[in-house]
């Protein structure tokens, strides 16, 4: 039987394109390049991806489809896309509130984009009553209004579908998790915001975005030092700390969540939104820190073979590790990659795009740990270098956080001449002024090839109370020394010249705020044109917004995490060589100087 | 191609079988009807399925199933069946701990039986030291190990596995729920026991067992009082109770649970078993009981058309309802046919074996409520009729529960001839006394067929203290005629026959002490030839261990509690008629006296 064929004109774009007879409009959209909103993805219970006949065949909307439109304030020529069959010729107007959004990931950067797709979402609906005769259960009937047959119902929430306040006939709202379980059942009046709270759990700073998860934007975003600090500057002395007496564990734990909950309380207060209209919170740290928060035990990652215990966790309620959010929120933790590439890594791989990335890239975490992740062609491998906490301006004599009063920049009039945070009196340097510092004193010859300060005196004299010391400066050059020599056998590894790299993406606060032509001179970063190398920012707190806000991102962040290989640097015969000869400060006297 | 096919002998039985070349061991023998343990369902990592290799090729078994070997004791001519190929002729014998064991059901009735197959397992193993090169994670390890690449890990569960006392090279045992998570590891040393809990929850009585998972054996039984019936003595009572205060919720749950805790407590002192050797409990209840247990707001059940809030519902924490057993032990329910015919019935109906019936059967659990199930062919449909609490003797004069001291049969010796439980002095009568004192004094003519107790004193006297009034005959004939009337309306609207009726199960502890004879003459059981009649004690607890121990049992019983339709008798039109011709009791005088 040949089959039928019938026109469907899409406006205001003016496309064209042929249909089957009785397929659904939602699908004839999408293969038009017009997707529209996935928000129930076709179950038709949301309304969101509603159009507007202009002509056409027009039957009478089901009384949950006329209900939505209603609800939207459309009128009676409209109908949703993902339950309109067409049935003959049809002109169609799409409406701007139902195509598919798409958000911005990251703050800097390159573009990158991803559809609004929460994994919590929030479904409006109407009971009916059942049948006297044979009364179906009220969590059947929803499940069957939702038509997500294999729906989970938490206790709580069946318990509210079985008190009065929501009985058949009144309009409520079911709060789902990746349309699998029901974590809340509300009357509709009860308010539509929907939260999530992204959180990028670094070693020295924690930093938190409260996120509207319908829109995909940070509605407020706070930082603070992670209050671990106290039990051990960085991850190697936090896992001794916890390794030595269970109760340490503990105590890291408790200091981080409570921090995260004084910070969660910060937001709230600010933007007015309650902590129970956050449900989703999606953590991204590295392998010790997401252990920790989660209060698994780091006793495997303190000794050799240095075995994380997990790679990737299913999403488990925010209530068993004391966050304070909706008593049903869930915590999903960005997958780790290995036991010393962690979910920061992978969140910051899925939010800098280094996937979609054509030729060979490379993509640099700048922190207390510098992590380096290679792609060639299909293949993926990551390591970890242990930069140590120069970087973020600590173990340095007049170091400090890039804070105000921090010098961030440097340069050389007669003398170093220094740009602070908020431009007020140096108090100390941070990471990104001692890469400055040494560039300059590098080019001014105050410091040999070999890292040594030149001059009697054996320091760097910036103002009369901030000087660096021998030792300080040999803490940042086997920093960059630790990167460098990282870089360097990751690309031997993959038999790919630094020259042939298409992009590199140098993630972290420290990073974003560089001199990119100091930190390339200096050997921090690979020797390639300036305009190939790009600033993502904090990409690990961006990728925890990116998944809450998209599945999908979720799904493909899974699958890379257990795709990338991990290269042990250690046990590469020419490691120690290679280390050595970063160490040296080759690309002086620069061409520009 | 042509296949090469090989002969394979089963010793000690004899039997032959032929095997394609490369063909598992433990599928032949299955298609031999030898089945073996199911245990790990052929993921050789359990040992049970060893059998000895009395001649054949005999190739170096895996570490791994050397060691579950030598964890059995057995010698270098044994293999697991479900890892040896068959590459050549073979002659295997079968170990009496490798065959896959059945367990009897029920305590009485028909036979009934099926094999062990829990939710809760216990695997041990050892993990290898990961290469130092690329550590993998240690729950991924896990996961591999026990071929489970989806396992789901309990964030404590987690924690033990990146603790110091579980590391690599040691035997540890990992205890699964339904294959898919972990719900608990420990040191292999730890201790081998594995318990659930089944529990009915009458709204009378709660009766529980403590059942050991290895085995399927009742390790104790326990009953007691429901602790809710000070919140009123039936269901419908304690449903207004909840629906008055959102805290009478609370009171009744916190009632049951906490009498069921104090059972578990007496079970553990008596047999030793401590409580987190406790990993699972199912809980069989009708539909009300088991809403309040689980927490869940019974309002919907308090006014038509009285839904319930679920009828399925996926395993749970213990711990979300405050059960004290293992801190990660999981709730199974037995899955609600409807508002009025509960998950005791749906357990009851596993236990009895009805789906099994050939022709036409009846199943009747005799409570407060008589639940009435018929089946023909295919097809099956439920019911619940009002009995009110008559059955358990309570709201009668001199009624009593059947404890030592109530009249439990009574016959005739030119007065009443009274029997007791233990042969106490009589303190009262129960229910079977109840029926046994109806059916003689209608045989003797005190009493007439409309119920009308005869001579002037109004009164049934049985002993100088005790005696029925005509109010308490009234509740008895209400009682018997609510479940008489209930029967027939359900024979009536299968047009079945109460003649063809191949089988009557009678399940209920009040229904496995009647007299056979009276209960038909009386008209509360149907008018069949008596050994077609057959009572199946407690088969709601049954039931619950039966879940216990089988998880093909629950898939079965969820199927067939979906599928199970309800009749509304009270919609009928006859109801009210056939009400009322079922009150008298039209079978007398009997042909016997």
């Amino acid at each position: 039987m040949a089959e039928t064929f019938f026109t469907v004109e899409i406006l205001p774009d003016g496309t064209k394109v042929r249909a089957r007879a009785g397929e659904v409009l939602a699908d004839v959209l999408v293969r038009a390049g017009l997707p529209l909103s996935l928000y129930c993805r076709q179950r038709g219970v949301c309304g969101k991806c509603a159009v507007r006949i202009l002509s056409g065949p027009l039957p009478f909307p089901e009384p949950n489809e006329a209900a939505l439109l209603r609800d939207r304030g459309l009128g009676p020529d409209h109908r949703l896309a993902c339950q309109y069959l067409v049935r003959g010729h049809v002109s169609v107007e799409t409406l701007p509130g139902s195509r598919l959004e798409k958000i911005a990931v990251l703050d800097a950067g390159p573009p990158s984009a991803a559809y609004v797709d929460p994994a919590v979402k929030r479904l409006c609906l109407v009971l009916e009553k059942p049948p006297l005769r044979s009364p179906t259960a009220v969590a059947d009937d929803l499940r069957a209004r939702l038509k997500s047959p294999g729906l989970a119902l938490a206790l709580p929430a069946l318990s509210k579908l079985g008190g009065a306040a929501l009985g058949p006939a009144r309009p409520i709202a079911a709060i789902l998790y990746d349309d699998r379980e029901l974590l809340d059942i509300e009357p509709d009046e009860a308010g539509r915001e929907l939260y999530g709270l992204a959180v990028d759990l670094g070693t020295t700073t924690v930093a938190l975005e409260l996120v509207d998860l319908r829109t995909g934007q940070a509605a407020d975003r706070v930082s603070a030092v992670n209050a671990q600090a106290s039990y051990g500057a960085d991850v190697v002395s936090r896992i001794t700390f916890a390794f030595e007496n269970p109760d340490n564990l503990r105590r890291l734990r408790t200091a981080a969540v409570q921090l995260v909950n004084d910070l969660i309380g910060t937001m709230c207060r600010r933007t007015g939104v309650p902590r129970h209209r956050i449900y989703d919170a999606v953590v991204a740290g590295n392998t010790a820190m997401n252990h920790i928060f989660c209060g698994v035990a780091v006793d495997t990652l303190a000794l050799a073979p240095f075995q994380a215990v997990f790679s990737s966790l299913p999403p488990f309620p925010a209530a068993d590790i004391g966050l304070a959010l909706h008593p049903q929120a869930r915590v999903y933790v960005s997958p780790n990659v290995k036991s010393f590439v962690g979910g920061d890594i992978t969140a910051g791989l899925a939010a800098s795009g280094l996937a979609a990335a054509s030729g060979p890239a490379l993509f640099i975490d700048l922190g207390t740990n510098g992590e380096i992740v290679v792609k060639k062609g299909g293949e993926f491998a990551a390591t970890s270098t242990a930069a140590g906490p120069a970087f973020e301006g600590m173990n340095i004599s007049c170091g400090m956080l890039a804070v105000p009063g921090a010098v961030d920049r440097a340069g050389w009039a007669g003398g170093f001449k220094l740009r602070t945070i908020d431009d007020l009196p140096p108090q100390g340097v941070c990471g990104t002024g001692l890469i400055d510092i040494l560039a300059v004193a590098l080019a001014r010859g105050l410091l040999g090839r070999d890292g040594r300060i030149q001059g009697p005196e054996k320091r760097l004299r910036l103002t009369d109370r901030l000087s660096l010391t021998q030792q300080d400066v040999r803490d940042v050059q086997l920093a960059v020394g630790a990167v460098r020599s990282g870089v360097e056998l990751m690309l031997r590894e993959f038999r790919v010249k630094a020259a042939d790299l298409d992009r590199v993406l140098v993630a972290g606060s420290f990073g974003s705020s560089l001199d990119l032509g100091n930190a390339v001179a200096l050997g921090l970063l690979p020797d390639v044109p300036l305009d190939r190398i790009a600033f993502v920012g904090n990409s690990s707190l961006a990728g925890a917004r990116l998944f809450l806000v998209s599945r999908p991102a979720r799904a493909a962040a899974e699958a890379l995490a257990a795709r990338i290989g991990h290269v042990s640097l250690a046990v590469r015969p020419d490691f120690q060589e290679e280390f050595v000869r970063a160490l040296e400060f080759d690309r002086y006297p620069k061409g520009d100087s």
